[in-house]
């Protein structure tokens, strides 16, 4: 945990989810997709290449690898979810399979600690002769944050053993005087930062530090944009490049910066933040708006047709804005990752928690066809429908990953008090000043507005409990334990007394969650002349099954009616055209009169999840 | 020249312009682009592949090859540009010129007529092992059009010989019970029914129907899409896949469609004309809406910023459109021609004609740096700034060969008169039904809107003038010789006499060319909001070089003032904005007002010919 931020997390054993959407999305997580992810695993061998190379080591043969060069971080990502998992329930099972992984991954460590499958072994190319894309700095990342959640959740044992040797050897290797260069994909840097909070060891933190301070120094070949070795990353304006190594470096920038009191770096990386979500984040929260090199398009160039908004920009976004949120205490970074949560990753995992989107457009022009269901698919398709598998296939792993740890995402502390920065139903129990506080939150949250907290336990004196207010939420209300309600601004609200809480008190905070319409910056180009449905934190979409004529092209609506919402349903006041083709420019815009229609609506996230159908986000308004 | 069309092509000898901005892109196009071609072929060894097969042969010794597979395309298409060159002025020294390159290219003929530098050599693949990528089809259609350019400006000679051994070389095997497969770019198909047209063989044309007629059947490997091989031509609806060769296959069946009476196979391009015109068609008349394969894109996808309206398709929409010309007789489209032309074609290349676009995009988001001078730039490389040469440089001689033979596209004959298509100082001197017609037509088009027709000779009887009236030309008049003005409808006026006219008698078309603000149609998501403004034929566009403070995101026009027009430039009504950065979607606009400014705009043709600088055709509406 961070030593010197502005708020601390919390572990696994103190926020509990009970109940509402995180909780189901951690049982399906659990229940569905660590055993799908563990199946397309082994069945493509991409954990049978740490048997091939313990076995090829011994025999002195090369061996066929299969997978792509980074397919070992998939193995390493799927450790982190169980590991996480784990913690949550101590599922015996789970802790099996868990030491089984572990022992298959250990015996292809080399004596010196080095451990890749893809390169290296014999017949393989060099250590680090490709490090550009080589990926070995990227998967001992993913190593090593699998060994930090083990150390929360579990303790020392031998999956921690085998990164900490995987962590000693990239010290030697590219500390001062070594290979003074960088990984091509940055994951390394949040991985070591994390690993020196989590084991107290400075060396890690140091190299985590050499790492950042080399993008930018332009020690790898040609286009350094892409990979943030263009501009040090305290010069940088805005994020830019392959967005999902863009947002691991910040990650990692933000967490050194905080570590060794570094107030430029923090400062650089939060100036970044704002203007990528001003001026290059999409209404879902999704980042990376260019399917060109999976990357950050140009200022307000938002394209929702477009719009790549990779599952995994997704969860590093989540990464970033929760290291910004502790390292600043501002509630506001808890608003991007709510909606980020809601909208791009919940949405990327199917509900049975058994196929993904790589993709996440806010705009499905036509209705693709069910992807194939005997191999994977190639990862660059976009939108249409889920798949089980990619050729590169990063976001199912990671997405399990980050569902099995949401709790750690819901509350901090600090001398005061708690924060709660997402609303789910859940227990809190922890320390403040080192006396117990605990709290039970209640909620039906987003579907309904209403957050109660009660005072479970207190044995501390004066205590403060602090909860983000959406920026959306113009009108909430705070219910005090006296009865007394006041409106509140969006921000934070904080509920103190002088004396204690008294276990049983409890106060509510209401959240205006009805639907309504959200207009874009006049800037972003691609979605002019549009609106879209928000509703709390969940932006909805139009999907052609629900349209009369089902051509989503001919859909009009208008903004002057409210949406209404009726057995739980969104529904909006629409105009199905049947315009005429004929040379599409001309002194007057064509149109006039459609057919008036009541569009119903759905959540983003479940899009997809019917018939293949055509997608909008954005709605002409007539 | 078609046999079974409405009208009839008039020859090199028949239309001269003699002025103004086509006469002045034919100048510039002998002065400059042709010797700038010719230079970069030279020293890229492009044409040296050709002498190299040649000795290479002779030794019996592999050799190295330079440029891409398709290479020779681009040699053939400056023999083309030189044919209708040399057609034009009979410039004695590039006679000379083609007679060096006809031998080099003769020497590296097979005894059996196969020619290419890239396979069936020593050392290479053999012939015809890659149909999807080889080009070896695409290189000789490219060849034999040279040569139906050499035979209508020249006739028969050593290099129209070699054309016709590969077309029998081309015939033989890939006739019935030979290879029974296509190319993977079409252009054998159209190349094959010219010179059918060009020399009445018959066999060629049976050959290029063969080509149409496989398309669609499935012969090429994967992507059929991409080679139009998804669907037999007569079933397709929509133009798609790569735009070149959509378009050049459009346009081969045109061909073969009238040639062979086949009125259901041009039905079906004329209808799969109109909705791509309709839905896939940029205001510039650009083609090709994606990066992705440099294709059509799906319908109402037309993002200015990711047009690819690569240069090549603007040239192949101008050819398919002529063929539909000619078969129907329908003066229609001849507006997408002109369209075509003035903006795609014209601005492709620069004002001095040694450096080119490839890609043509209506919207450059932020100025880009000069290309490298010293070696060709990538052609995906879109807007910014024109490049001297490309590694698949294929637009540079194809526009050359499109302006040399630009008079081609100016008129037409009938049995009853003489159609003008496009508005350019010329003098046309011809026969209808058998008796000479000659007319000057004299303008100042676009700038000014008065064409006037004058009869220089009429040795016949009634005769039939028939002018194109474009779409826009809401308004026109027409001066009858008599002094009579009567307004006339946008589609084709016709100027007629029972008695014949008398030489020296004129008549004028006025067109409206003032400058008017154009709306897209609302199923264009990409630029709903916006207006560009047109001016006759030619789209305008702003450059930040110009918009105070020079960022083209923080303006908004005025559309309910028209736009002015003062010493030659036309200006609007503009505002500039400086809207704070923040989450940029919410429950209103934002916006409001901003510093009121008059903007000029330019020819989108011209863009890019000052410093480097941000563009927008389309321009957000306050």
């Amino acid at each position: 945990m961070p030593t010197a931020g502005a708020l601390r997390p919390l572990g696994t054993a103190e926020v509990r989810l009970t109940g509402g959407h995180w909780s189901e999305r951690q049982a399906v997580n659990a229940a569905a997709t660590i055993r799908h992810c563990l199946h397309w695993l082994e069945s493509l061998q991409w954990i049978g290449n740490f048997d091939r190379v313990a076995a090829g080591e011994d025999a002195g043969r090369p061996f066929e690898r299969a997978g792509r060069e980074f397919s070992d971080s998939e193995v390493y990502k799927l450790a982190e979810a169980m590991a996480w998992e784990i913690g949550r329930t101590g599922d015996p099972g789970l802790e099996e399979e868990f030491a089984r992984l572990t022992r298959r991954i250990a015996a292809a460590q080399h004596e010196d600690g080095y451990l890749n499958t893809a390169f290296g072994n014999p017949g393989q190319a060099p250590r680090y002769s490709d490090l550009e894309w080589g990926h070995e700095l990227y998967c001992a990342g993913h190593l090593i944050q699998a060994a930090v959640a083990r150390l929360r959740n579990h303790g020392e044992d031998e999956f921690v053993r085998v990164a900490r040797r995987v962590a000693d050897h990239v010290c030697d290797v590219f500390g001062p005087g070594g290979i003074e260069r960088i990984c091509g994909h940055a994951e390394i840097e949040v991985a070591l930062a994390e690993l020196a909070r989590a084991t107290g060891e400075a060396r890690y933190l140091e190299q985590a530090r050499l790492f950042i301070d080399r993008h930018g120094a332009k020690t790898l070949a040609e286009n350094g944009l892409y990979y943030q070795d263009d501009t040090p990353v305290r010069d940088a304006e805005v994020l830019r490049g392959h967005a999902v190594r863009a947002l691991y470096l910040a990650a990692g920038a933000v967490d050194v910066a905080v570590e060794t009191g570094d107030r430029e770096l923090l400062d650089a990386v939060r100036a970044q933040w704002d203007r990528t979500l001003a001026r290059r984040t999409h209404l879902t929260g999704g980042m990376g708006s260019q399917f060109t090199d999976e990357a950050f398009g140009r200022d307000f160039a938002l394209n929702p047709e477009r719009a790549y908004s990779e599952s995994c920009a997704g969860i590093a976004a989540v990464m970033t804005a929760w290291r910004l949120t502790l390292a600043t205490g501002e509630a506001r970074y808890g608003d991007a990752i709510e909606r980020i949560a809601w909208n791009v990753l919940s949405g990327a995992a199917a509900p049975d928690g058994r196929s993904f989107f790589y993709a996440n457009p806010l705009h499905q022009r036509t209705a693709d066809a069910e992807p194939p269901a005997d191999g994977p698919l190639p990862h660059v398709r976009a939108g249409g429908r889920r798949a089980h598998w990619f050729d590169v296939s990063c976001c199912p792993t990671n997405l399990s990953r980050t569902f099995a740890q949401f709790a750690a995402y819901v509350a901090t502390t600090d001398d005061r008090g708690v924060q709660i920065h997402q609303f789910t139903p859940c227990t809190i129990d922890t320390e403040v000043g080192g006396a117990r506080l605990a709290l039970t939150v209640e909620t039906a949250y987003p579907e309904d507005g209403r957050v109660t907290v009660r005072v479970d336990a207190n044995e501390g004196g004066s205590r403060e409990i602090t909860l983000r207010v959406p920026a959306w939420a113009e009108g909430a209300t705070l219910t005090h334990p006296d009865g007394a309600v006041h409106e509140v601004e969006p921000g934070a609200v904080s509920v103190g007394r002088i004396a204690a809480f008294a276990p049983g008190e409890e106060f509510h905070l209401d959240l205006p969650v009805a639907p309504r319409w959200t207009r874009p910056d006049p800037r972003v180009d691609a979605v002019r002349g549009c609106a879209a449905v928000e509703r709390g934190p969940v932006v909805l979409c139009a999907e052609s099954l629900d349209l009369p004529g089902g051509d989503l092209d001919e859909l009009t609506v208008d903004t002057a009616v409210a949406p209404v919402e009726r057995d739980g349903r969104v529904y909006v006041a629409a105009q199905v055209h049947d315009r005429p083709d004929g040379w599409p420019y001309g002194p007057a815009p064509a149109g006039g009169d459609g057919k008036a229609a009541e569009l119903p609506l759905l959540p983003y996230r479940l899009r997809a999840t019917r018939e293949p159908a055509a997608m909008r986000v954005w709605l002409p308004v007539a």
